[in-house]
């Protein structure tokens, strides 16, 4: 068999080999029942305990109060980009810290009004803003950050007070650290970096706007949140594989310690990275040094061809996915919780001895 | 190993063993690159191939012209009940022949007009009109039906010659007979019943609709065709392991002789079972004959307690899936393409010798 690749992907990404060694294991018969999870009716008391699984483990691992509710949604990050202003109504206030916050202020934009309050486009996107550095406009019905940026490798090391109910876009680093679920009126994830295959999006919600709709008459029902909310998110057929694999994912992090232990493993590994980057006479790192993301590590070295030098000597050492994004160019690691300390090892080896 | 069972769920529903078996086999190490599928990025050339490998083997299945193209949605047939409308305008007329179609005209009502123009609610959706039966509105902008209505188990054995664009609802008949596809302006479909595992939505669109937008300036950006058909279903990350399912399904149907001889299998298993139903005295079939469905067989007996014991006979023949939608009530009998002769044989065996 070949030897599993070490793999940098940005998403999607990888995901813990002990997961993907039971959904083998269960693909052609989940559970003893002589079919696949895949084959099975969302309505079937098996796979409700698979839905009902993974909730109860992102519940636990969040310590997610009972004001919040698990969802789980799809078409992506990008969708919410729309349901949101259609749910919470218009004239949300957006930071702007990257491609996914534009696209999600400019999509917020088809709705209504919706400001833009701070942006760092003119920088390069290399920086996460201070809570001094903008203000509220005085009719900002929510504030919406992007708490993670996988192209620009930035990331929010704080939570934003805004005194309005804050609307994040987790994507990138759901399930990477813990947070106080409270603070939040809305946490929304694409599952296809650290949660599970694409295919799914992961909400967890204030109950005060999962459970009653204040958007528009004209809102279609299907994109209303409490459509899904009050059907336990089976208001139509869900993606019944994709859940399946976050509550093993989820599961997963369980047995790991949780988010505490995720967090400090993740600490770990951005800090060995980020210190061979610093020490490198070749390496730049992108973001700022306080911006920076632990699960997007994104550098570029004195030329192109060193870059080509470096993806190629990579190639050969079994490891991937480390090109950077095209609207950043240079290098980016994505290193979230399922990418082992022997690939983040073997990578900052690779780095330290390469000299052009 | 568990015997297999024979699989009459109508969605999520039975999948050709043979892809199963191919995702077993590739699950862990994809196509020997050292990596799940699930973990590797749409934006790589091996993802790209199953995307593309997925399109053309619907193309040559339904020979489908230049004039229309596939994509790959989420959200299931309820986001396209509102994408509809958004994209071709409100004003749309509705045969309504089930569950399914009243929510499609009821959530088209949300965006702007729609005329339910034919219903059969009041006669317990027994029949399918003839086109003779009801008469397009002066003003209307397309004509909607469900093919195939799951719950009811009936089907349109014709297509409706309507003079507008024809939209059709294809979610539990799709890829189960040949079609002419310059007949329709959009077809669509929810994967989970003849073409792969939930959680991805099969169009078949023009592309007159797919690539210039009419509807209106505050329809979401990412709810508009062209935004999609412009970047080949990936504006942004799609189910990918959900395609690569369908790519293996599509695969399979053309194997085995493409439309023409899934048709023949399918009229076969249904002629079979119809038969045993229409001869057993306890027994009678919901839908009127002249629209019964080939996918989803629905009858009843004389009591709701022959029911049950019919039910656990069959679990003791390991056959699972046929207890009636609780909105009609009886029992359903959902023969998928991928529900093998032996399971409709093994169905009729215990039918005919079930005396109560």
């Amino acid at each position: 068999m070949t030897e599993r690749v070490h793999n940098f992907n940005a998403g999607p990404a990888a995901l813990p080999f002990s997961v993907l060694s039971t959904v083998h294991q269960q693909l052609l018969n989940y559970d003893d029942h002589g079919l696949s999870l895949m084959e099975m009716s969302h309505r079937s008391s098996e796979f409700q305990a698979v839905i009902d699984g993974a909730q109860a483990a992102l519940t636990e691992l969040y310590n997610i109060p009972d004001t919040h509710e698990v969802m789980f949604l799809q078409g992506g990050a990008s969708l919410q980009f729309a349901m949101i202003p259609m749910n919470l109504g218009a004239g949300g206030d957006y930071l702007n810290t990257g491609t996914w916050s534009t696209r999600a202020v400019a999509e917020a934009k088809t709705i209504g009004s919706a400001q833009e309050i701070w942006s760092d486009a003119h920088n390069g996107f290399k920086s996460i803003p201070q809570d001094h550095e903008w203000t509220l406009s005085d009719t900002a019905r929510y504030l919406h950050y992007t708490s993670n940026n996988t192209i620009y490798g930035t990331q929010y090391h704080h939570v934003p007070h805004a005194g309005v109910p804050l609307v994040t876009d987790m994507s990138s680093d759901f399930l990477s650290r813990p947070l106080n679920i409270s603070d939040f009126a809305l946490i929304y994830a694409g599952a296809q970096k650290n949660i599970g295959p694409s295919g799914v999006t992961v909400l967890i919600i204030k109950k005060s706007i999962s459970r009653s709709f204040i958007g528009e008459e004209r809102v279609p029902k299907i994109l209303r949140y409490p459509t899904q909310a009050e059907k336990g998110s089976m208001y139509n057929t869900p993606n019944t594989f994709g859940i399946w694999v976050i509550k093993l994912v989820a599961e997963h992090v369980l047995s790991m310690g949780g988010l505490t232990a995720v967090d400090a493993q993740n600490q770990a590994k951005a800090k060995q990275l980020y210190s061979v980057i610093d020490e490198h006479p070749l390496c730049d790192g992108h973001a700022a040094k306080n911006s920076r993301s632990l699960m997007n590590v994104t550098f570029r070295m004195q030329t192109p061809e060193q870059e080509a030098r470096f993806l190629e000597r990579c190639g050969e050492l079994n490891m991937i996915g480390l090109k950077g994004h095209r609207s950043v160019g240079g290098l980016r690691a994505s290193i979230y919780n399922a990418v082992p300390t022997a690939s983040v090892d073997r990578l900052c080896d690779a780095l330290s001895s390469f000299s052009g």
